[in-house]
């Protein structure tokens, strides 16, 4: 069933790991078939070395059963679920615990947009999420991990999508990117690593270092993005 | 005598290098055979491109005497023993000089367990060792430097077993760490260089960086270890 | 048409592509076919592993119009022009987002020369543009962009050559480098990011380090460079 | 001439580039034949890429004309020659701009002993040598690089032979090595560079961070150096 989209994310789990973003087996990435309402995901805890794209676990969204795998699905997958049903439009998620992105969750802190390579891609801070309640974690933990990534990303002042800032750090933990599908989130998880490296060094030097012009971020995220987007081909 | 175990355990070494945490000879591992308290260790000073499984030496834990082997072992090798006698349940131990957990040890601090990359592996700090006396210094000191890894272990609190905290920094030294078995105590190096790295960065911004929430640490650390985990397969 | 420039131009995008400055399709090498004031450029958004020479794109500096090639130019075309007008003996152009020279650029300083290894390709600090206006930025921002370079290039006050400080850092963007064909704008991509790694080590330190001596900056830079130049072959 | 000596040279040179220590053309390795006082070192400005032995060009490190050789010697070559001059004992040099050496070289910083790594090669502070004067940057420049980095190791206090201090950092330049042979410097080199990046990850947290206990550092020299070695086979 859907071996297509098992395809897909068995290949987009293995670019993550080539593009360096994971160390041993922490990071997951799933692709959401619309019609169906059905995700594809990586199994938990299988090294990158032994993954084989049949190995991908398919969950139904709205209920988060399994329908088919004989491994258990990431535990990450309700967080997943939780993202698909909060975000209209996207159709990819990854996380992982790549190290700069990691360092800001760990800071509690959102990565201000400093430069054109961040606003290329993300229209204005990546922000983390607030600290979980005692009962959150207690409770069913990973789907609370997703309902307070999209209460975080409800704040949005800038742009009303969530493709327009397609990553959220999770705080104390790591971060979660997204796009229309798997391989544009992977693509968002590798810039995301690129921008949170800078914007550290920056902090490092000046912790009250001022966020970019808004012109210039605008002018980046628009030739990129929407209508009037002139950027490649 | 014992071939498996030496193969098992040059794998390990290799491994070790193959994970860039060896520069040079900077790095060995053994596992001990529970069963005979026999240990298989790396010989001391032989390069990594040189080293084959029928170099590895055969030590007796207990009296720390060579049973077997043509070369000298790892000159860390009492060091190895006292951890052994010590520790019990653990069958694997690594020393290496990995640059961000070294840096720890060089500043003389442990390190704060300030997210879950830290928590899915360790069970709060990973800590640091008071400074050796001269006499231990100029005594028998690479058995010395078992106990003070033992002597700094024993004061754990929140948890009993030197497994749920399988690794400390030797203060202005290194790390030592262990696991179940050798290809444990190996991926403890890995997960450890890379906390350490991320911890360091989030203390040069703040160095007085508070640890992560306990009820975090505590979900993550026991949704991989003991009776209710459910991480993997 | 100038199939050999194209050749040159491909080679040299790859090149960029393998010294590790490039993520994704963040960067961009010319070259100007002096004789006919045309440059070849890299296609906007085409990733390097499908790069080909004959996607190069021909332009006539100029007047900016593309002259041949299927694809769309680099969105910086008129960057590259623009400096190719201002700076005279120039022929060839990279612009990358490199890690530690982009952090410069969002931090808005210039990169102090600190040591030989600057001293031996730059001569004197290599600047950073000031903030552009909105006005630039809403209009022709690529070309305004190139005219911001010149401009900060020509308050050069040691050489009067655009050759000495053949790099500069566009503010809250990224680094642009020229020399006088597309390999040795390319080498001198490689040497700014190695002296913008080292300067900003320093900067973490001590940010008011002061520069390096005139004198060892000149030795070092006309041991290299004009007519009593000892150094190679 | 000397083909052998060519040969371990070039070797060396090779090990230098492999080792990451080199960037571009930026290093160079020298060794002396005892026997006749001739060195082999790399010539100036050739690529690792296309360096082949028999490139290696021939001193008479007493008057240090060149004996043999169709290519111009380093340009470092009078630096080398003085440094045979000075320190007895020594039959090999390296010259790098690696990159954690040069930012302390930038700093005009010695590297203190933080632990047992620094410990285990260098037996106190690697030191920086003092800015050179006028006369002397405008002089006979290189051989002047050697006289002021024979001046600084004169002052060591610890320990009367240069081999126990087989590195100094040039001020605003860069590190040079030694050692027995051109083998022995190059892996110097290389531990030079490891200690050099964590002190000065130690500094960035804590700018005067003392040193590690002497007892320590003394029992780590001399467990690999001098009569009461007990270090490797």
């Amino acid at each position: 069933m859907l071996e297509r989209l098992k395809e897909r994310v068995y290949e987009a789990n293995m670019l993550l790991h080539e593009h360096n973003l994971v160390v041993l087996t922490w990071g997951n990435v799933s692709e959401l078939d619309a019609e169906t309402g059905i995700m594809a995901i990586k199994p938990s805890g299988v090294s990158y070395a032994s993954l084989t794209s049949d190995m991908m676990v398919l969950i139904d969204v709205k209920s988060g059963r399994k329908l088919e795998g004989k491994l258990n699905p990431s535990s990450d997958t309700a967080t997943h679920c939780e993202l698909y049903r909060a975000f209209e439009g996207i159709g990819g998620i990854t996380h992982t615990h790549s190290r700069w992105a990691t360092v800001f969750a760990q800071a509690g802190r959102g990565i201000p947009p400093l430069g054109t390579t961040h606003a290329d891609y993300f229209h204005g801070e990546i922000p983390c999420t607030r600290e979980m309640t005692a009962e959150e974690i207690a409770g069913d933990y990973e789907a609370e991990t997703g309902k307070v990534i999209a209460e975080t990303l409800s704040r949005r002042v800038l742009t009303d999508t969530p493709l327009a800032t397609p990553a959220a750090l999770v705080r104390s933990h790591g971060p979660f990117t997204w796009g229309k599908n798997a391989a544009e989130a992977v693509h968002n998880a590798v810039v995301l690593e690129e921008i949170a490296f800078m914007a550290w060094q920056n902090l490092l030097l000046d912790s009250d270092i001022s966020p970019m012009q808004k012109e210039l971020m605008d002018r980046h995220f628009f030739r990129k993005h929407g209508e009037n987007a002139y950027y490649g081909q």
